[in-house]
């Protein structure tokens, strides 16, 4: 196993303890339920939002918890849900009286947790609401899931959410954007590689060395096809019309591009596949008003990307456009 | 190859062009020099600054362009220094009133086209000068080197350059800051796999599923040793003590503590190592100012990573802590 561990049943809190040590000043590391949080959380006027998910697609979401974005993130270890208990004291620990925000990739395991937590929070009198994400276009069912995954999409829900949190929206506001921008948002993704969970010490799944993966989930669940690996440039062709004849997007929309890595492709190359989508969308009478381009939400070391295009209003491109902070950053 | 490439010769421009059409506003592409420069250089009352060096290293260089950054970059192809013409048209078409500052790793290729390029712009009257970066100290002589090798400390550099230039310094007074971070910035690295330019089609070298290589190149050049894997700790470890011994850092010294991925690691691991670096830093007595996590000098899709620290005075973490803007960014 190639890969950067000492025990691997350590493998989370030592992360969890490295991004807490490089954030003294704004984050709190609660080790018992996983939990990164903004040291000034709960703030009355404000609603708190927090998602859980499995650990291994960092920077989703242990990650992006900061001011205008996630309030808590209390991830499970590599590719399991969180504990429901997890998710109930983490929503005690960020309750605000104006209510705790859920947001939820749509995996089996994780809805079941998040029920159970919103409701053990709900008998102690927090309000809760949530939004589950289910962005991505591969495939209908999945190994892990009914309906649709999250996956990439969901930075766009927090974005907006956590912009609109900090302009002291009511819950039932929030809950509103967060449905505005599912709705609005669709994703598909490919691998050329597989990746290795630690605790496993294998990867979960192989392709040959000409082969890839379309429609790939990023718990490695199967996709659309297994295929013959192609130029970059029909890749990113077969991605961007499964996602953009899904909504469906029509000429003179306005839009975010999303070229995002999944660990192991590395930055020059997310760019090249963003020329392409760019000159796609270009072709397509799209308008693109915001673009991303980099490591959003990741699989471990999978060399993959995925494609994501948001539908845009006035308001929507207003809170992706307002400030925020995470634990993550250049400078 | 399990790389998204379309024509291996236009994987350079292609990725390019990417970036350039992320950022129509404030930089510019110009294909003759694998240029992108900011787009509202040369400013008048304000050094340029610039930097070539090969592809492949991203965000190394052509990704740190910016306001408060470099200038300009003009990579080479991948691993393959800039020539000198591009080095020569690229100082002309940012040469200021106030002169230019090249910034150049240890690498004698990139020398030898930096030093053709100065003699032909001053030529032309433009003021130039020169800081040569060579942070490595894993090897005294290397492949491509005579001396030390120019690694991730060079984000350093041109971050401190970067924001004296913003502050109207002039040419002589940023040459001195960048020599001042040159004299204490020390880095290691260390390689898991090797990596696969798109033009060569096959892996500069190869590790063992059991091998890993200290003190690599960013070019793959050999390190110090080739040895058996070790836990993440033990790896952190070694590169710690070649690093802290080097200057040699002191207790009490205030520091910046880089943990920077190679491309092919992923951000998890990257806080994992982080997080026994940072323990390290305190227990000898180093106050950690300054932390910086993530990709700033690559290697393709190499996994591995590097470890830097920089000695700070309080000027020298003024210049760190101001404003920059570039081209990759989370929102």
């Amino acid at each position: 196993m190639k890969k950067f561990v000492n025990d691997p049943k350590d493998f989370v809190p030592e992360m969890l303890k490295g991004i807490a040590l490089a954030n003294p000043k704004t984050l709190k590391y609660i080790p018992d339920y996983n939990l990164i949080m903004r040291a000034d959380i709960p703030i009355a006027d404000k609603v708190s939002i927090m998602q859980g998910s499995g650990s291994g697609h960092e920077p989703a979401h242990v990650m992006v918890v900061g001011k205008g974005m996630l309030d808590a993130a209390c991830p499970g270890n590599v590719f399991a849900a969180p504990p429901a208990d997890f998710v109930y004291n983490t929503t005690k620990l960020v309750a605000s009286p104006k209510g705790v925000l859920h947001l939820l990739n749509n995996y089996t395991g994780d809805t079941m947790s998040f029920e159970m937590g919103r409701e053990m929070a709900e008998a102690d009198g927090i309000e809760v609401r949530t939004v589950t994400i289910n962005d991505d276009v591969a495939v209908k069912d999945s190994l892990y899931t009914i309906g649709r995954r999250g996956v990439a999409g969901n930075f766009f829900v927090i974005k907006a959410c956590g912009a609109a949190a900090e302009q002291g929206k009511s819950l039932e506001e929030l809950e509103a954007v967060g449905k505005h921008v599912v709705d609005n948002v669709r994703t598909m993704g490919m691998a050329l590689t597989g990746c290795t969970p630690p605790g496993k010490g294998s990867p979960i799944f192989t392709l040959a060395e000409d082969e890839m993966e379309m429609g790939i989930g990023i718990h490695g669940e199967p996709g659309r096809k297994r295929v013959k690996l192609a130029p970059a440039n029909a890749i990113v062709d077969e991605l961007f019309e499964a996602v953009s004849s899904d909504l469906p997007f029509k000429s003179g929309d306005e839009v975010a591009l999303m070229i995002n890595g999944m660990g192991g492709t590395p930055i020059s190359e997310l760019y090249l596949l963003y020329a392409h989508a760019h000159e796609l969308c270009e072709k397509k009478g799209y308008k693109i008003k915001r673009n991303y381009v980099g490591e959003y939400c990741t699989s471990l070391e999978m060399a993959g990307f995925s494609l994501t295009l948001l539908k845009l209003d006035p308001e929507l491109e207003a809170l992706l456009a307002a400030p925020a902070e995470i634990a993550i950053r250049v400078f």
